[in-house]
């Protein structure tokens, strides 16, 4: 069996071993003699399956007791909407813009409620000139009475993060979509409010969103669609409806490859070294391939790089893909390439790909 | 490999040949190098997969070309909500109660908006003593001017089915919730406005929502939760965000099964054979098992039955799961125990569980 090099942004490679025990136990899970796909959410086996991935993420990013952990559907983009109809209570709440994505829960939060830009770094309404770093704490205009902060800690568009979680605001509740790096690098949980990630790049399959969250936050939520309720969701451990299953059991695999590895200590290390090798590539193309966003809020997910003109980037996406490489064609919105380095892309596959991306270069120089 | 007779009301059964199918190829989907999971809801591949799964739904249930296929998340329950956010508009609904679902679906609405009471066959609010039938139409009290009419077509919980399509109201837009028997027969689409169902019984795994619309009803919404906007989704193809894309994959694998199995008329008869054996079962138990529905309201799909007390059933469910069934207990909210034969579970299935209904009978007698 052929696996490709699969460099795209979501959904996104997801760990070869965690796949092969997935397709092992399809049909019969564990002896029970059917698919945990086929498996009553209350039952049982699911439970176990369920506790267990529960018990996993909180182990790997060290949860304290204090939070909720959800497993929710609709992805990220749900959540734009179901924060401010939890939290704001009547208030407002301030939204930091560093991107497509928390452009996007701005807007979404703007129809639902009140909310102010704490800070944005688009230019002119421009987003490909801008969105190239994130804030500098100066920048960042808190209102001390907002029912939160929002703020997406890796734009999976721009290529931008928030590399050090010691400068991020203090003394408000931070709300995060970290969809794209969750489970990257230990994070200090207790920095943030809640916590919210899409599965479908670092976690696993699409249709799984994880919410962390702090019990006195809930609870404030007015007449919204029950199911969106943290609240009534953590009474219900995630099951006021039927769960998606599958997805929860693959993320649980995930999560279980996670700690065989080392854990995220061992992730952060490695996505350290597989960005610092696609980056270097880039800088000593000496302007061949260009990646505007600071250095010091480079992503280690995400990295998009622009050649010279759309016709050399449409052969670079064409060659790539002829020479078992996958996902790198940029994202429509900003156009020229991607590479997205989630913790399932291996070394090996990093250099697979800095070697065709010199080569290419020297073929076109 | 030994596969158990699930029995569960769902997450159900699915076709073996589906399930072996993704097995096959769940680490490189048609030598694409990866699997369904790891790749772009945009790509090429999975832009292949989920046309394919729209268009054999669309030949499976003869959906007319004036309804929009929606592939959403959140299951029925976030339809409780989505349908009067997006149908109301400033109007009053028109609920039928016939179970327990129905019930959610109208207090969620209630929740919502205006809602009145067309019908229910509750007896007294206890759920226990009623909900044995399907309302005759001199019952149904309709308001001409409501939004729209909800109903649940199968009970889940209470086995109660409306069985003939030319018994429903005319007159009026009629919301169904076809979860639990969807794709069981062929239904005539033009008779809703919408139809949705939770994927988990007849359809693929949790986390999938297939949702029918006829297109004039797109578009009413007021400010809602962008995701649950049905025009927003039907103008994005389900992919306002990323969708569940294994479950569209697995959906889609069932929706082929169908195809070949003969389809929905097929469906129909099997599934008219298989509840026949089960319900003869019961009633030449001579009152060892009873099943309190209306015969000519009983469900094809969802048997409930109780013995005589708690302790019997008790040990008809550890007996059967003994004897490699799964799935026979009850629903918690109303005990007993509940066989479900959805299209997944062949004939072969249902002789074995009516062969160990007779056999427990005849031991305890």
């Amino acid at each position: 069996m052929t696996r490709i090099w699969n460099f795209s942004a979501g959904p996104a490679a997801l760990p070869e071993a965690a796949l092969s025990k997935a397709q092992e136990e399809l049909l019969n899970w564990h002896g029970a003699g059917a698919s945990v796909m086929e498996m009553s959410h209350r039952g049982k086996c699911f439970t176990e399956v369920i506790r267990e991935a529960e018990a996993d993420l909180r182990d790997l990013l060290a949860i304290p007791e204090n939070y909720k952990v959800l497993f929710l559907q609709g992805g990220a983009t749900l959540q734009f909407s179901a924060i401010p109809l939890n939290l704001l209570a009547g208030r407002s709440a301030d939204y930091m813009v560093t991107g497509a994505w928390s452009k996007k829960a701005w807007q979404e939060a703007a129809r639902i409620g009140k909310v102010r830009l704490a800070a944005t770094t688009e230019v002119d309404g421009r987003p490909s000139d801008g969105f190239t770093r994130f804030p500098r704490a100066d920048e960042i205009a808190i209102d001390p009475k907002a029912a939160y902060l929002h703020l997406c800690t890796n734009e999976t568009i721009h290529g931008v993060e928030a590399r050090d979680e010691s400068l991020l605001p203090e003394g408000v509740t931070l709300a995060a979509d970290m969809s794209s790096h969750i489970l990257s690098r230990p994070m200090e949980v207790s920095r943030y409010g809640i916590i919210y990630a899409g599965a479908q790049k670092n976690v696993g399959p699409s249709g799984l969103t994880l919410v962390i969250v702090r019990e006195d936050l809930l609870g404030q939520a007015e007449v919204i669609p029950r199911l969106l309720d943290y609240r009534a969701q953590a009474e219900n451990d995630s099951m006021l409806n039927t769960p998606a299953t599958f997805a929860i059991y693959m993320a649980g695999l995930v999560f279980k490859w996670l700690k065989k590895e080392g854990g995220l200590t061992r992730m952060a290390d490695l996505s350290h070294e597989k960005s610092a090798r696609v980056y270097e590539a880039i800088e000593q193309s000496e302007g061949f391939y260009r990646n505007p966003v600071d250095k010091e809020c480079r992503s280690r997910m995400n990295i998009p790089f622009r050649l010279a003109n759309a016709e050399l980037e449409a052969r670079f996406v064409r060659e790539s893909e002829a020479a078992g490489f996958m996902g790198l064609k940029g994202h429509k919105s900003v156009g020229g390439l991607r590479a997205s380095l989630y913790n399932a892309m291996p070394l090996e596959g990093v250099a697979a790909l800095v070697d065709f991306m010199r080569e290419f270069a020297a073929r076109q120089g």
